[in-house]
């Protein structure tokens, strides 16, 4: 049973990819997007992310039975906030923010006095691509979607926000707003501040002008990271302060143990802990058939 | 004007991809491999490594104009010595190793007293995987290859050495090893160290069961390294201990100014330098067409 109507609020690399994966799987009669930029209409009507693309907050909510946030996390509350007036009561709003614990503390209860229904989302797919122009309807396949309700989350609105995107193609997984937090911080915001920190380290003007042309493929993977998007990812660091400097303390402290059996030159040692990592690695993939 | 016979030592991942690469181009009459195990030989010759593969080190090299050793770093010496009787005065000798000072320094007076020249590469292509299942013919294309000759360097020789690379697809770029060695210790052996230790902290038993499901294809990426050979990466990190050591202390100390950043919560400053990193990043993209 499709939804009458699905509205997307911002049009980026996410917010794209949902609607055109939505309406290549018939999950809505109509999908409408929210845009902010004029010249964003007509490069989402010619890219297929919706049938309707407006600048009008009102007309693009009118109707709609699931609205999904997918703009930079800081924009969301101002956001929601315009659009309250013009829904109808009931109506689900859900998000595809990176971080939970914030987000979900102060949407859930503005919603809630508006009479609509906050559940936080977090599809961990995604791209070091931006814009409607890097959207893809198979963004999103077999991705882990966290959902993050509350104590008092609605049933119904949970059932239809975890329908959606089990149908989009996602597994979803129900998990507390601040532990989401502390468990990305370490398996997805930590990588990407390692990213930027190498990519700063290794490419530093600083170095020989040899340096750069001896990044291979293993320097490429490790810093594609580091390509993503400033704006979001300030938003992310800035949302999950605690957790992420917790994570930077425990894996500076694990570099330090590595560093001191290199400086012990412990050759044995180094090659089990070699061993260990790689066994880790090989389980970790093949248990997600990742590689 | 192909050699008349090449002769690969050790058909692994590299050697393999070389022995391939080079049939495929028509580089040499004749591609002899020597081998380790006995059941590698009929693994070798179906997978068409070479047409002459075997585990004699003196059938390997007779009548060899070129050879190419492709084992771990620290096996070189002793097989250099096996086949140094068998060689005729004059070969040239080259080797795929990671690291070059330590490795030069050994093998260029070893073979020059044998009448036999010893240039040190490296061809900087590769993959976690590992074994002569996983060679392909096209894994150097448009890959550096480091050459690193000392103030002694036969000309001849060089000439050969950086012929052979540069008709097998990669780009020569010659240093000295100790350069070459300093600037590999950031660009290549941080990051697959970074990649085991991150393995290591975010795939930890202690943490919750759900830590794991909640790798997405970011971490993907940023632990590919760490599934690479624990032997190979022993013998590397054990040949450039300081420079390594260097490398982490570096990283560690520029990880640590982020730190401080992100604890002060000053978010404007955040932004910048990850628009910073992410400009570095945009443009050593585009300078190697990578990505």
């Amino acid at each position: 049973m499709p939804l009458d109507k699905l509205t997307i609020i911002g049009a980026g690399l996410l917010g794209g990819s949902i609607g055109r994966a939505a309406q290549s799987k018939g999950l809505a009669k109509r999908v409408a997007a929210l845009v902010r930029r004029p010249e964003s209409v007509a490069e989402c009507l010619a890219i297929g992310i919706a049938n309707e693309v407006t600048l009008d907050p009102e007309e693009a909510v009118d109707g709609a039975e699931l609205v999904v946030i997918c703009t930079p996390i800081s924009g969301m509350a101002g956001l929601i906030r315009g659009i309250l007036p013009a829904l109808e009561p009931g109506v689900t709003i859900t998000d595809v923010g990176s971080t939970k614990k914030r987000l979900v503390g102060k949407l859930t209860p503005l919603c809630e006095k508006a009479g609509v229904h906050f559940i936080g989302s977090h599809p961990m797919a995604g791209s070091e691509q931006t814009g409607p122009a890097a959207a893809r309807a198979n963004l999103f396949d077999d991705a882990i979607c966290v959902i993050t309700p509350t104590d008092n989350t609605d049933t119904g609105a949970l059932v239809m926000v975890k329908r959606f995107w089990t149908d989009l193609g996602l597994h979803p997984v129900e998990m507390a707003p601040d532990l989401h937090d502390h468990l990305v911080a370490r398996s997805s915001h930590l990588p990407h501040l390692l990213a930027s920190t190498l990519t700063e380290n290794v490419l530093n003007r600083t170095h020989s002008e040899q340096q750069a042309r001896l990044c291979a493929t293993g320097f490429r993977d490790m810093t594609r990271l580091a390509a993503g998007s400033p704006a979001i990812w300030r938003d992310i660091v800035g949302s999950n302060r605690n957790d992420i400097l917790a994570a930077i303390d425990e894996f500076t402290e694990d570099l330090g143990r590595l560093r001191r059996l290199i400086a012990e030159d412990s050759m044995e040692k180094i090659e089990e802990w070699l061993q260990d990592t790689k066994t880790i690695r090989d389980n970790w993939s093949h248990s997600t058939d990742n590689d």
